[in-house]
């Protein structure tokens, strides 16, 4: 018989002991049972793209560059798909030169590898709070601190991200840079404020802190286009982060960073370091689509599906959910919303699953512990019908927990 | 204008500096010319493979199985291609549980995220001397030290393992792994004796040393089939890493780790850290062309070709440079040769480019500046013709050097 005891307990790096199971990990399992509603996972609706323009982007990638297509290619990624992504960055107010973007495995890879050349044991990374799950876990494994900036409707708060930045010089911390999702943010799905973009750039310049910023979902909104990124005002203090996961499809694992000349170098190196390139299949298919297929087209139809699914989540919160609080997103997966006080969305999540539903819990999305009382609703991948039924089962667990509270008492106020 | 200057040369992390410009890569640009010979890189020849073999896999995974294939997978890669992966394995006496095996993008990022879950600073790896250039790449990165074990024409030798490690414990320094590459090694071409691998093996065992057997080649054998890989005689001790970039092609960026139960673990979470998921696509790509394609029939095409670059590199050798010893590989991509004493192959090569031929020097894969007097040439990729050309071409310059030396005395020696 096999032993599950670990021979080499003993030989582990320091950061191999910061790598957990993430609490949207667990739940994948639960998604794959058809019977339950899940309002977890962030999954782009991939069944709205017709198959028929990735055949055509295959056949013509192949046709003209089969043999490129499978074979190795260079570490900073094919040139042509980096030339394509500056006209999706242009959409967004952004100007750039094809020597300065870096083709990732996923925009995750893109963070991964930026975390590795600026984090060391101890750094501080300011994040909105609540911020994105798979970041928070990658600044964890580089045993980084995250210290989360207070962010309401209109994303971060200038003013709160001031004194967070004065309280963390007076202790002497290092602060290496400053994660930002301005647009639908995961989880809040709130938009960084055009006047509040401004105001941030200028914190982090006088301040000397390198701003990340991270827009897969920028081009996926419902009314108006969201503010001109931030890298559109500032070429030298800004890393942008871009994917194809949510415009196209996610199975390509395909993102792209945009980078000051230096880092941009050492990126390339890094990427070398870990994968030796980027995948030239998933690449050139994509630049193939982009070139054939009417992407913008593809885009407005996306925007369509989650505009719809939008609607049906905020209609079901206020069908059966009225009296709870939600953020109400103009584009992008998720809605935030609070539970009364007292309730605890991470003990709730088993009597949901019970009930045929999942969400993914709000201490998720924080780095310190909080966000019980708050939990993420992803509203892109299931039918209007099924949002408004995941919410509506969910409304009686939340109920009864609240009807209990009542009878019983607040939990922690005994 | 844009500065080059780097505003943010003050927050790099430590590992940050330890990037650095392989001297393989720098070749890159002179391979792309045409009028070049390139026997430097490690590209495979992939022209070999038809593609109706790739479209038929195309179709028929987009039939059965469209929206997965674009979709977000597990961390841990598709199931059905892990258990497609124990088959290949099972070719070289491994026996395997599909919940053991990883997906990773390429074996280089399975490599890459072993080492982040072992190495801290200062750490020891022991690899062949020499080593493949970019395994030495993430270990420097992840600032160990490799230390090179003597390697001969039946690969590492164990009783200098024995005395390295012995060595090494006297110093009190920490051996995290020995890595390995025992069939057709990059850059040796040479393979580990059967006898040597159980030797090897229980040296490793009695001093509580991890091994890892990187096995890209194997199968690309010319005459007969490799031993038993050591994974074959030790379940615990050993990660094992297969790779379908040279039995099938490296644009898919597929690679597999089988790895003991908790090591497994971690390097999941790793994976998940990182990208998120392994490529949906590709891995499916890459199961439907298993399911369906006569893929030991397109493997047994490969050995054919590069036995005959092989011969004909052997032949040039024997032809134009008669007096150079070279390895002699039974299968793989690779020769490795000793130039003259007080021949230096990194300052020969913009001689040699010169001359429109290109390899690749031999301080490459060495750790710690040593291989001035070796080069690897790659057979892989030219056809015999053109490899005929290029060691035609190599002799002109070598010839050269050694008259100059033979002239004007040894180098280093004055």
């Amino acid at each position: 018989m096999r032993q599950n005891l670990d021979n080499w307990l003993d030989a582990y790096s320091a950061r191999a002991h910061n790598l957990s199971v993430s609490e949207v990990r667990a739940l994948f399992a639960v998604v794959s049972r058809p019977e339950v509603v899940s309002l977890a996972g962030g999954m782009p609706y991939v069944a709205a793209l017709p198959k028929d323009l990735l055949r055509e982007a295959y056949d013509a990638m192949m046709k003209s560059n089969g043999d490129l297509a499978i074979q190795y290619g260079g570490g900073q990624g094919d040139a042509k798909l980096r030339d394509q992504t500056r006209e999706l960055m242009a959409l967004e107010g952004i100007r750039s030169s094809v020597e300065d973007i870096v083709i990732t495995t996923g925009s995750q890879h893109g963070l991964e590898l930026l975390s590795g050349l600026f984090l060391d044991k101890g750094d501080v990374v300011l994040a909105e709070g609540p911020s994105y799950v798979g970041a928070l876990g990658i600044f964890r494994h580089y045993q980084a601190h995250v210290e989360h900036v207070l962010t309401d409707n209109d994303g971060m708060i200038p003013s709160a991200l001031e004194s967070t930045i004065k309280a963390l010089k007076a202790q002497s911390r290092k602060i290496k840079f400053l994660y930002l999702v301005p647009n639908f943010a995961n989880p809040s799905g709130v938009t960084l404020a055009k006047a509040r973009r401004a105001k941030i750039l200028e914190l982090c310049r006088k301040n000397h802190i390198l701003v990340i910023e991270d827009n897969p979902y920028g081009l996926l909104f419902f009314d108006k286009p969201v503010p001109d990124a931030l890298r559109s005002m500032d070429e030298e203090g800004i890393v942008y982060l871009g994917s194809f996961s949510k415009i196209l499809a996610p199975g390509f694992r395909v993102g792209y960073v945009l980078a000051p000349p230096a880092i941009r170098d050492k990126l390339v190196l890094a990427n070398e370091s870990a994968i030796l390139c980027p995948s030239s299949f998933s690449q050139m298919m994509i630049s193939s689509y982009l070139e054939h297929a009417d992407w913008k087209g593809q885009v407005e139809t996306f925007r369509g599906v989650y505009r719809e699914r939008r609607d049906a989540a905020l209609s079901a919160m206020e069908e059966h959910l009225p009296q709870l609080e939600t953020t109400r997103p103009d584009g992008g997966f998720y809605l935030w919303v609070t539970l009364p006080d007292g309730l605890d969305s991470k003990a709730m999540l088993p009597l949901a699953v019970k009930e045929l539903v999942a969400y993914t819990p709000g201490t998720a999305f924080y780095g310190d512990g909080t966000g019980q009382n708050k939990l993420r609703i992803c509203y892109s991948y299931p039918t209007p019908d099924r949002i408004n039924l995941g919410i509506k089962r969910l409304s009686t667990v939340i109920n009864l927990q609240t009807e209990l509270q009542e009878t019983f008492g607040k939990k922690g106020k005994k």
